[in-house]
This record gives structure tokens, sequence and C-alpha cells, in this order.
């Protein structure tokens, strides 16, 4: 009844998605299995894309050939690009989705794409030959051979639904659960745990007052996230900001007896940094108020999403703790938030090409892997989707290094260090953030998602013109000078000091008050440079300004790729070096990592203590 | 936490979403209880609206105030008029629909509508008290106050889904049943039964070769259904026809001795006149081919339908019948076909307001009843909504005659007879279906749907057009007179008579040969008539080409709905009525009807039985 397919994906949520595509793209035979064909691409918990590390790695998934970036493009309804105020390593861009938009682009995406086969049923089991995954079973009772399965399950496998007192077996609300997979994977061998998340309730916007809330409207210019031709925009909904109170937080805390977390019967991990309000009550319980987010669902719903409010307290208490906010009086819920605790496997028990170290040709991707957000998940997916493709055609492993992407520092995180609680990408997390910044991720990817047959000429023939016009403007802004009479009250205008004599643009761009829109400016206003592309502008202003930092950073990354290997001796005696700080030293001491790439992996030893030591060992 | 309401509605389905905006519209406060807001207006079987007897009460619907028809008209793919051969009273309209976008439609509809909250959830109990329905309690342990409570809870109640020899629990296949409700209602006196249904598997529509079916294209000048100004489709997506063969038949036999219904495992009994395929093999074993619609599910998505091979047999058996179809050798399947088992309650336990007679402000509308079909279950929503709201507000019973549409021949039907199987509406179980036609539901209804706040002003307006202008369009026709010399040429190409003098419009188009489109250019030939509007054409014409046959039928339907309550002695000696049929006279004998009403209300009664029945008392 089924060919042999290649590559079988078990599950459509964002890395089923994006392994599906990826595999199959690169022209292997796919089947998708999933539960529901209804439910493909839900968004499970808040409808956006994107946002501080995550935008980033929307962008580089978009670079290296997925679709999620051109898939948030098609169906947002704002933009906005964050920290805009500080350095470019942390301009991030962020997305409001249109949550059922979201998820039929997605389908029809997968759809259009040749060589993917679709299958609705429930896998129970992996099919397991000495230690190779050669298909799996379902509970229809099809028998489906596979040459690799990426199992993508997200909060699936024996997921549990909490809402104060009461409990429900459910992968999401109103879906069922997923039983019997882990059962099976631990008979072979594998560990497994418990992880919860939680979702706020949804309100109808209608029962809300705005008018005493913040508006926060989309970006003036709204950017995208995909390097190809997707349009940007022109209109845009607006978001609104509002703010609990100790009258809310009060009303909360008479549910506290009745959370399920509290109580201990969750007995999984949360996000820490996605936590639920009872949690934000509770860690931080001298903060008088918390900020509320009230995002709109889509373009025509007027069910709205209330970031900063997912809670698993009885849906009475949740009902009353919401009408004492700001502009909430008259709320009506249209569901209550709740908790869902599901099984993950420690991902250190993945290669990272994200296959298994027990079963071969079986990989793991998304929330399985203890990690939270659709990014981390499709990311995740693609990367396993591009292995599995490549296992099963005996090509190279594909791996993305920390110095090359997010993805990467994303991944090796988990397979060498685990994690004890979901997982969630921030800037903090990569040594070499001013170099993984979101406007570079086709510079970083592009060509590697090229060369493994993913990237599409188009791509290749788009980062090829961005590096050419951001080569010609470079050298055309060292060698156009601007005479003092032509920019002068410009200049004073920005409060920067005047011109005493011409000067190159260049030595314009470097000043610090010269952002990038002001460079922008000062190009149209004295240069006939060739400028059409807004993405060569901001690439030749950032290697400008930042250079020196960027070198540095370069030649760091450089160095550490070359002496990942370099032993250092077990009894190396690390209170010699006095540079190291406090936190590296201790850590080194303790876990004394036998190579330099094994110490660079340890929490807390910083990219600087990785140089002191290098300096040290003479390299 | 929840405010007192006029209405709640339980379910989401066609049924639940018609009550709702119907009560809402009207004026009551309404709460929308369903299981999940994901799935609000699903079409759990053929994308498809209208057809045979259904177009037309989706039409009825429409000149109500409903919406079924707008949400038809905005989400088709395709329109046919069916049975355009036949005389008017038989013409259907159906089209295809868009599943994603019909069910978009409607949830937008319903936020649109300013008195509907919502609340997803699982209803396990209504709130009874001194036998008046005052709320219902959830599965989540909320208690919600009402004043009336529709239930409409379609296939979920105790649903077990069956493919070969397995069985899950489910209304839908990947969603869940729905508990507790059928127990309730039974402790309370109600009466319930089984009853099934199936659906056929869905295929990848590029493993199809359609080179070798036939192509079914929408009609060239598309209609639609609502009588507002809903936009026809200008372009349109084809469907495609192909046959069963022995060898197919052959295949599916192999499967029958593990086949649900065969083996007895499901109890319920299913649709006659929607059979599974394994049914049609069974019952009519002379047939050696059976056709089958090939259907697109939307306008992008590659997934069809394969209307007329409904089936539950083991998925393996379904997959190699399938490849054995003409066009179907290689293809792929998404999901398999299934049958589901479901709790109904029979209909006879219901006034013809759809309220229970047993629990006041109870009311039951939809598959619960017993029907099968959107159209019939949207329809019935529709007067449950009406009536919930009526009572609450003590106003007039709403109830459509029988004489006036074929929703009161439904409900009739339902109310009186009550049914075995699952119950479909068919032209023949009306009486008066040459006065129940598509293009005059808004003369039958929309007056009565005004007066009680349901029709627009609009649609009363559009309603007063459309009468003046077929007044006015009569009047012309019986003056205008047309020489000879202008039109013989024309009626001699269509094969009528030349003229010898100068004749009325009228007389001519009294002529058989003349059908609506000749008429149409007849009018544009001959006559600067006010034509603009189609439809007033389409009135005039009826009115015309059948006017004594209308006549009978109007006064025979004034005649029963005088003589309803007219009593028949029980001794009545029907032997001696020579004139009434065979069938009619056996049915009468048996059952001794007391009143004609009464008589009428017996399946094989005929229309001229009664006849007969009141000449000979007199009437
Ligand atoms: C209630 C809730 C709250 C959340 N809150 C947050 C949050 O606050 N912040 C945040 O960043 N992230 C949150 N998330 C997480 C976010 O939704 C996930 O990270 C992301 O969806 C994971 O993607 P995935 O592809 O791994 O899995 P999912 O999106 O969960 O998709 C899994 C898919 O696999 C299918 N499937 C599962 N098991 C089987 C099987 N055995 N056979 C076939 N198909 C199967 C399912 O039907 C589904 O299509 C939340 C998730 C939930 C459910
Ligand atoms: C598998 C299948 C095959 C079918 N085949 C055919 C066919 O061949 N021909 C045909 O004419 N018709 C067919 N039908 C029937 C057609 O789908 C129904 O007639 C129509 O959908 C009935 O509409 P409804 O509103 O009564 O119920 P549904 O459309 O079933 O909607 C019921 C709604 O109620 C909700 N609900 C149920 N219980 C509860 C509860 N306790 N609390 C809250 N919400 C609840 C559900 O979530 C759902 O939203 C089929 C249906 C199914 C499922």
């Amino acid at each position: 009844m089924f060919a042999t397919y290649d590559v079988i994906i078990v599950g459509a949520g964002h890395a089923g998605c994006e392994a599906a595509t990826a595999a199959a793209n690169m022209g292997s035979k796919v089947l998708l299995i999933t539960m529901n064909m209804q439910t493909i691409a839900q968004m499970s918990c808040n409808p956006a894309m994107g946002g501080v590390a995550k935008g980033q790695i929307v962008r580089e998934i978009d670079a290296l050939g997925g679709q999620s970036g051109i898939i948030s493009d098609k169906s947002m309804i704002q933009f906005r690009m964050l920290n805009r105020s500080k350095g470019p390593a942390m301009w991030s861009p962020r997305c409001q989705s249109d949550r059922m938009v979201f998820a039929q682009e997605w389908r029809n995406t997968l759809e259009q794409t040749p060589n993917i086969d679709f299958w609705q049923d429930t896998v129970s089991e992996v099919i397991v030959k000495d230690g190779r995954a050669y298909g799996v079973k379902t509970s229809m009772g099809m028998e489906i051979s596979a040459k690799a399965v990426v199992l993508t399950n997200g909060t699936f496998l024996n997921g549990k639904i909490f809402i104060g007192e009461k409990v429900f077996g459910g992968g999401r609300t109103a879906e069922r659960a997923a039983t019997g997979l882990t059962q099976q994977l631990i008979s072979l061998g594998f560990e497994s745990g418990r992880m919860k998340t939680g979702t706020p309730p949804r309100i109808d916007g209608r029962s809300l007052n705005y008018a005493v809330m913040e508006e926060q409207p989309g970006d003036e210019n709204p950017g995208k996230f995909s390097y190809l031709d997707t349009r940007p925009l022109d209109k845009q909904r607006s978001c609104w900001i509002t703010y609990t109170s100790e009258d809310v937080h009060e009303v909360l805390r008479e549910g506290f007896e009745k959370s399920p977390m509290f109580t201990g019967r969750i007995k999984g991990l949360g996000p820490r940094y996605c936590p639920s309000i009872e949690d934000k009550i509770n860690r931080f319980a001298d903060k008088d108020r918390h900020q509320i987010f009230v995002e709109p669902e889509g373009w025509e719903t007027v069910e709205v999403y209330v970031n900063g409010f997912s809670t698993s307290l009885p849906e009475d208490v949740q009902y009353k703790a919401l009408t004492k906010i700001r502009g909430f009086e008259n709320a009506k819920m249209f569901r209550p938030g709740y908790a869902v605790e599901y099984d993950f496997f420690p991902p250190t028990q993945l290669k990272l090409t994200l296959e298994t170290q027990l079963v071969g040709n079986l990989f793991f991707a998304g929330q399985i892997n203890g990690t939270t957000g659709y990014e981390e998940a499709a990311s995740q997916g693609l990367i396993a989707g591009i292995n599995a493709h490549n296992n099963v055609h005996e090509k190279e492993e594909f791996i993305i290094k920390r110095s090359e992407g997010y993805i990467g520092v994303l991944i090796d995180d988990l397979t060498t260090k685990g994690t004890e609680e979901p997982y969630r990408m921030f800037t903090s997390r990569a040594e070499y953030r001013t170099l993984l910044r979101q406007d570079n991720a086709d510079i970083r990817l592009t060509e590697r998602g090229y060369k493994i047959g993913l990237a599409t000429e188009e791509r290749m023939a788009k980062l090829q013109q961005k590096k050419e016009d951001t080569a010609r403007l470079l050298q055309g802004l060292k060698e156009t000078k601007v005479k003092p009479e032509d920019i002068n009250s410009w200049l004073e205008e920005k409060g920067s000091t005047p011109l005493r004599e011409k000067s190159t643009l260049l030595s314009l761009l470097k000043r610090p008050e010269i952002g990038l829109d002001e460079a922008q400016t000062l190009l149209r206003l004295t240069s006939d440079l060739p400028i059409q592309h807004t993405e060569a502008i901001e690439q030749a202003v950032i290697e400008i300004k930042y250079e020196d930092y960027l070198n540095r950073e370069r030649i760091n990354a450089d160095k550490l790729s070359r002496w990942e290997g370099l032993e250092i001796h077990p009894s190396f005696d690390y209170d010699r070096l006095k540079a190291l700080s406090h936190e590296g030293r201790e850590k080194l001491k303790r876990q004394r990592p036998g190579t330099i790439g094994q110490a660079t992996r340890i929490s807390g030893v910083s990219p600087s203590d990785i140089s002191v030591l290098l300096v040290y060992l003479g390299r």
C-alpha cells in the first residue's frame, strides 16, 4: 500500500514541516505522517514568529533554503524590528501572524512540494533492526518502510493538560495525546523525561477597552524575514500593552492552592524564560506589576492572545484576575489558559546531526528534544531533514558551527550540555553574536545551503548580487569625498561635529552618532553611489562602523575553530592564569576539559577565557 | 464568570452555527459552546453544499435570513444547477466548496455577530429544573445559566469510529467523542438510538490520471445561493467522473469478512441513500459499475474527495480497490475512509418548533435528530434558534408548513413520522414540490423571516423589487405583440412553428420548446421590457409556462391547510373509494388516521389520495 520512502517525518508541527520540505527539496521521497491533517503547522501558543535571537534563527532558516521565513512573510499582520536602539547584533525581527493563514500557507507549501506524500495517522512505534531505523508502525496498524525516520512529536507524547485541579489527556486542547512511542523508545534504551509549558487564556477582543491601553503599532517601514522577494506589509494591525496590578496578583494568589504546579501535580520543569503569571508573581514577589501584550490572532478574527498571562490556575481564578487588568474589566474568555506536560528525550542522546546515538537513521527534532518555541523547533527540523536526506544518500554530515549561526549554537548546546528546563534561544548563548546578525544570515549560510542542494539558484544569485553591491558601495564610500559646505548644516542638525576639510563618506559613517538611518540619508544627500539595495547599504555601513570589532571576533572564531582539538593536560594549573574570570576558572577546575573545544562548551567559560587559554598554550 | 444568557447553543456544526446567528440576530444574548474553536463549521464529509432538494433548503435558509447561502456563495469553487433539463421544480443548485474557506467564513460571520459569545468546552449535562432547561454543565466543571438550550451535537455523542476491525472513540477522525450527555438525557426520560454514517478516503490529487476521466466543469453562467448581492464565480474548478468496475468490486468483496457493518459490529443504521460502496455492491449485485465523482477540496489544495466511495473496510482493502479504478492506478491516500456510529434521539420526541416535549426550552437540531446532511442540519438549527429566541421572549411559535417549504416538510416528517435510518431530504418527500422551487424561496419565506425580525430590510426590499419587476414583466408580456417577420426565422431555428399573425409574447412563451434560456433570448430580440433582473424573468416565465399546474397545486395546498383538522371517522370504509391508490388504501386501513392532517403524514398516502378523500368528505 505504501512505497518505501527515503524519509518518514512523524508530526507536522514546525519541526516536521521544515524537515519534510528540506528532505524533499533535496530530492528524498518523503512521507509526512501526522495525527490530523487539519492541524498542520498549528501555532500551539502565541501567534508570532521571531523575536530576540529567535528572529535571527528564522533568518538563518531562510538563508539555508528553509520555509519558515517565507511563510511568516506571507502570513504576518504586523512586523517590528526589536532592539533597533541597540547595536545591529541585537536587532531582531519579529512578526504577529494570522494564525489561520500561517497554517494554510504551510499546508499549501507542503502540498506543492513534489516529493512529499501525506498520511494521517498516529505513529506508535519505530521499526528498528540491528540498531537502525527502517520505518514506523501506526495505531491504524500500518507498517511503513523508510530508510530514515525523523520524530517531531512536539508536546504530544503522553501529553497531559492541566487547568486548576482538572487533568485531561491531550497534546493541545481538544487534541489527543500520542501514546506508545515513549514506551518503545525507552525499551530501546533511550532515556526520557517530563517537561511542561503553558498558554494563556484567549479573549474576545470586542470585550476589551483599548482606550486605556498603550498602542503598539508595527514599524513604519516594516521589514520581513525572507531574503527572497516576499512582499513587506502595506497595512498592519496594532498590538496593545497593559499591566497586571497588585489586585490582579492578589486574586491569582487565591488560586495557588489549586495550582497544578505549586501542588506538585505537574512534575515536568517549565520554561524559565517564558514563565506562567503565577510563577512570575511567586518568583518576583517584589514586582507590583507585569507587562501584558494584547495581540490579535489574525486579520479578521476578534480573538486575542494575552501574551504574558500564561497560566494553569483554575479557570474561575483566571477569569477573576483577568477582569482586574486595566482594559479587561468586561473581558469575555473564549477558552482558559492551561499547562501541558509531556515526554521529552534529553538531547545529549543525539549527534550534532540530530541523529540519535543509539539508533542509526533515527532523528529527533523540535520540542521532543526539550526545547521550546517555534523557531527553535523549525531550525532543528531543517537540520534533521537535511541530515536524514544526506544519510540516506550517503552524503556528508551537515553541521552548522557555533560561529556560523544560532542554529549551530542551539544544536551544540543541546547535544553537548543537554537541558534541564525547556531550552530557549538567547543572544547571550552565542559567543560570536556580533557575527551572527539578522542582516548577514545569507552571507553566513546561503552558500552552505546551496552546496547541499537546498538553497535555490535564485537565492545564490541574490546573495551574489548583495555581496557585489556591498563591495562596490564600500569601495565608493572609501573614494567619495564630501565638501564641508555640502554637509555641515546637516551634520550640525544631527549633533555631529562639522567638517573642516573634505572627507571621505567612510570616515563620516564611522561616527557613532550616524546610525543606519542617518547613513541612508547621508548617502542620498551626497553621492550617486548605486544604492538600490537597502540590504547592501546595511551591510556596508555595519562593516564600516564595526570593522575593528568584527575583525577581532572573526579572528577569535577562526582561531577557535582551528584549535578545537587542541588538548589540555588533565592536571593543567588554571590558577596560574590570572586573566581568567572567576567563574571560568572555577568551572574549568571542576570539569577539567580534555580539549579547547570541550572547554568552550562549559557554561560559564567565556570566549575571553578561551582566548586567555589559547594564548597561554602558545596559539 | 458568565452572564446569564438567553440561549446557549451546544456545538458549532452547521446546525449550531445557524442556530446561534439566528437567535443572536433576532436579539438574544447567545453563548456558543463548542469542543474546539478551531473546528467551527467543519464540513465533516463532502466539500459541497446543495444538490437535489438540498439546494432548495439552502435557498430557503437564505430567504428566511439565515447564513448558509451567503457562506456557500463566498466559499464555492464550482456551481452547477442540477436537473436543468427537467422542469423548474427539479432545478437544484449545488456547489463545490473550499473546505477551509467555508469554515473560516462561518467563523468570521459568527464573530461579527454582536450578540454571540464563545466558550470552548464540552457540555456534559443540561441543567433541568421542574421540567425546564436552565443552562448547562461542562466537562471543565462550569455551570452556565440560560433561558433556553439548543443541542446540536452532530455525530459526537458517544461517537465510535470504525475502519475494518479497528475501533476508536471519536466524533470525527482525530477528534474526541462527547460523553455523558446521552446518559443524562436518558435519565430524564428521553429515548435514544444509534445511527451510523461513513466517509470515503481522501486522495492526493497529484497521483490521479485525469486524462482518462470525464471532466465535469461548472455551469457556464454560474448561479449562486443567496438572494442578496453575493458575487457569482468568475473562475471555477472542475470535478471529474470515473467508475468502479468488476475488478474493484471483487477486491472490495475480499474485505467483507472484516467489514464492521457486515459483521454486525456497527449496530446503527446507515443512510440508505448515501450508502457505502460495500453496501452498494451488496445491494445492487447486478450492477457492474458505480459512478465516482472526484471532487477538489478547495482552490489550492491537492486533496480530493472521492464521492461515491464511502467505506469502512480495512484500509489496505480500500487502497487496493481504489487503485483498480480507472485513473486511480497510482493513487496515493491521505487518509482512509471510515464509518462513525453515534447516538441520536428519535425526533418524534420533539414539537414542530424543535423544542423537546419532555423538557421546556430545550431544543434539539441537526444530526442529533437522526438526519444526515449539512443542509438538513443547518435548516433545523435555524428553526431551533428562532424558536428558542421566541420562547425566551414569549413570542409565537415559528413553524413552516409543508406547503411553504422543504424545511416544513423536513421537520414535519421528523416530528410526526420519526425516522428509522438517517433522514435525507428528497423532492419526492414534498407533496407540493412544484410550489417549493429554488427560484421562489424568497417569495415563499422572506416575508415570514422579516416579520420575526430575522430577515433584514435589505432582503425585504429585494423581494419587493423582484415581485414588482415580475408583475410589470408579466403585464408587458401579455401586452407586447410580435410580428411574424420579426421572429419567424428564429422560431424555425428553434424548431418552433412560425407565426401566421401578430401574437403576444405570452403565447409564445407557453410553447414547450421555448425554455427559459430561449425566453431570455426572445425577450432580448423582440421587446424593450424592463428585464434587468434575471430572477424576475425566471419568475415570470415559470408563472406563464406552468400557470394551470401551479394554480391547481395552490388550490390543493390551500384546501389541505384549511381542512387539516377535518375528522375522519375511525370506522371509515376506505374500500368504498375506488380512486384511492392501492398503497394509500392499505396504509389508511392499517393506521386509521383521526384527521385529514394525520392522513397526509402517513408515508405512502399521496396528495391525490388526500384529494379523493376530501372530495368524498364533501370539500
Ligand atoms: C500549550 C502550549 C503552550 C506553549 N507555550 C509556549 C510558549 O509560551 N513559548 C514558546 O516559545 N513555546 C511555547 N510552546 C511551544 C511551541 O508550541 C512548540 O515549541 C512548537 O510548536 C514545537 O514544534 P514541534 O514541531 O516540535 O511540535 P508541535 O508543534 O507540537 O507539533 C507536533 C506535531 O506532531 C504530531 N504528532 C505528535 N505525535 C505524533 C504521532 N505519534 N504520530 C503522528 N503525529 C504526531 C502532532 O499532531 C503535531 O502535528 C507551547 C506549546 C503548547 C502546546
Ligand atoms: C464521517 C462522517 C461522514 C458523513 N457522511 C455524510 C454523507 O455521506 N452524507 C451526508 O449528507 N452527511 C454526511 N455526514 C453528516 C454531516 O456531516 C452532518 O449531517 C452535519 O455535519 C451535521 O451537522 P450538525 O451541526 O448536526 O453536527 P456536526 O457538524 O457534527 O457538528 C457538531 C458540533 O458539535 C460539537 N459538539 C458535539 N458535542 C458537544 C458537546 N457535548 N459540547 C460541546 N460541543 C459539542 C462538535 O465539536 C461540533 O462542532 C457525515 C458526517 C461524518 C462525521
